[in-house]
């Protein structure tokens, strides 16, 4: 084992045997909106709360991810989730509904990445056969939690972007068929002193070039080597900025690099820097995404969600904002 | 592989070659206070916040742990931690100070079993070699966080808990010198319908029950085969109420059952039900119970943190309070 290798082969190359994704409807008239398996016709999904309705989505998003594995819920061994609320209330509260053991992790934005990685050495070491990884985000209880009631109608920096009502879920299996998680890389906690709260991308590119390099020097690959290098919120500023980190660095991210922030909603959307929360990257990977590697478009996937570690009472303190960023290849099955 | 078994075996036994706890003034006047490496002289741990010194015990519960385990900190492959604040910034920002990646875990006050049952895991598969497990509480961030602000001076009802001000930490190795663990049971969450914020340990003994008694079927084992079976934080109510639920099951838990927070304050300090929080069973098991496993006075102990996965906004949505409860058998090196 090489001295603090963050990058990890799993030689059983866990199998993606299903994925759901639910989004609410402005995400569903967004870029991806034919890709995803429901769109909400109202972010409250019928419930009293936003916050219970995000709960909803992650149940349904596991359930359906469950069901489209074709397995029986009696066979998955446990479950990994988290999101942005405080106590990551709305994955411990859905966790109630389902009878497996549940991890809870939180990783802000890019929780989706930390629990397929946590899963996928479960799944690789075959400690369990059937692992399900479930995130979330909801605009109005992110927004309301970490910056303005919702009454406020608080106008938005051109820098802001706009949390994703949207959750995802895969079952993480070592048999049956599906695209097959290869190596993981784990990410370090990186803070650039960026102090702006609607600036996210900025916070998190660090973060992200950080993880990259790291992945690209210890896997000895290049940008060439995969059909798409996907981050998870950075958006269009972040993610200029990972490109402009990058090549200082001396590595040029080609038209195989985008950003699931920066491609979530239409230009006439407006939504300025583009999406942003646990379910940007949770809802474009378990549709679009594993829709082209199930479909061999792509072979070979380098993902790679970001997430902002702050929290109100941080920034309220005169912290800045530290970013974390975990990186994934996923490939498609040879045939 | 059992279907849906949440109890997993790790064949290479992690060894915890380090440990470290630290507390403040009133938890060093307790049960445990000669066995702690360190008593603050005050809360604040010459921080300008509670929050900033919470996070502050972490960065010297993970460095006076990596300097016990006597290895080069460039050898820890990665950080697992997390804490009861909100976004877990204790943890997140803590971590920015290593150089090593990060994995943000939450699990309430059973944290410390979930960071070391996924670095555990980590460890047996050979995925890495060094892992360092850490979280903290802070009475003084949790108590405005969760309940009131501190100047109001609540009155506190009999069943109340006192959160633990402090961190524990240890370093799971594949090689070295140490306490074995050899099992893990992971726990579901469960919801018995409590809603008083003022008594987790009723909220939480039905978890630790679940989790006891699949892991005892799992394992073959009962309870005379540990020389200590001690839960988290349920406290003195808590563990009475885990102690009927289980003879109701026919297990009898006898001498050798204890609770972390039942027994870490003294009568004399008046502290209601005892303590609580992610720092209560971290520091009991990263002083006393370690010490006790390295003289070899206990051969075989079952640790069992628990958790109580609610926040405010969740209690004032009328929500209840859901539990959680990971087992972990740790074995003193056989001589």
């Amino acid at each position: 084992m090489m001295k603090n290798n963050e990058t990890i082969y799993l030689k059983n190359r866990p199998k993606i045997i299903g994925s759901y994704s639910i989004v609410g409807p402005k995400e569903g008239k967004g870029n991806f909106g034919e890709y995803f398996d429901y769109v909400m016709k109202d972010d409250c999904f019928n419930e009293e709360t936003y916050e219970k309705a995000e709960r909803k989505m992650i149940e349904t998003a596991i359930v359906g991810a469950i069901d489209k594995s074709r397995i029986n819920p009696k066979d998955i061994n446990m479950l990994i989730a988290g999101d942005l609320l405080n106590q990551i209330i709305s994955s411990s509260y859905a966790a109630r509904v389902f009878d497996f053991p549940y991890l809870g992790v939180y990783g802000a934005c890019s929780t989706m990445a930390e629990s397929m990685a946590v899963g996928a050495v479960m799944v690789d070491g075959q400690y369990f056969k059937n692992v399900v990884c479930c995130t979330a985000s909801h605009f109005s209880t992110a927004e309301r939690q970490y910056r303005f009631p919702l009454e406020l109608g608080n106008q938005r920096p051109p820098a802001a972007q706009w949390t994703v009502t949207g959750a995802g879920s895969c079952v993480l299996s070592l048999s049956g068929e599906g695209p097959e998680i290869s190596m993981v890389t784990f990410g370090k906690v990186i803070d650039y002193d960026i102090k702006d709260v609607n600036n996210m991308g900025a916070a998190m590119a660090p973060a992200a070039m950080d993880t990259m390099l790291n992945h690209f020097k210890n896997t000895k690959t290049s940008p060439d080597d995969y059909d798409l290098i996907v981050t998870g919120d950075l958006g269009k500023l972040g993610s200029e900025i990972l490109i402009d980190l990058m090549e200082d660095k001396g590595i040029k991210l080609g038209i195989n690099y985008g950003d699931c922030g920066q491609m979530y909603f239409t230009r006439s959307q407006n939504m300025m820097c583009g999406g942003s929360g646990c379910g940007c990257s949770a809802t474009v990977f378990n549709s679009f995404i594993m829709k082209k590697l199930n479909e061999k478009k792509y072979k070979k996937v380098l993902f790679m969600p970001t997430g902002a570690l702050l929290s109100t009472t941080a920034t309220q303190q005169g912290d800045s904002i530290p970013g974390v960023c975990h990186a994934i290849v996923i490939e498609s099955v040879k045939s």
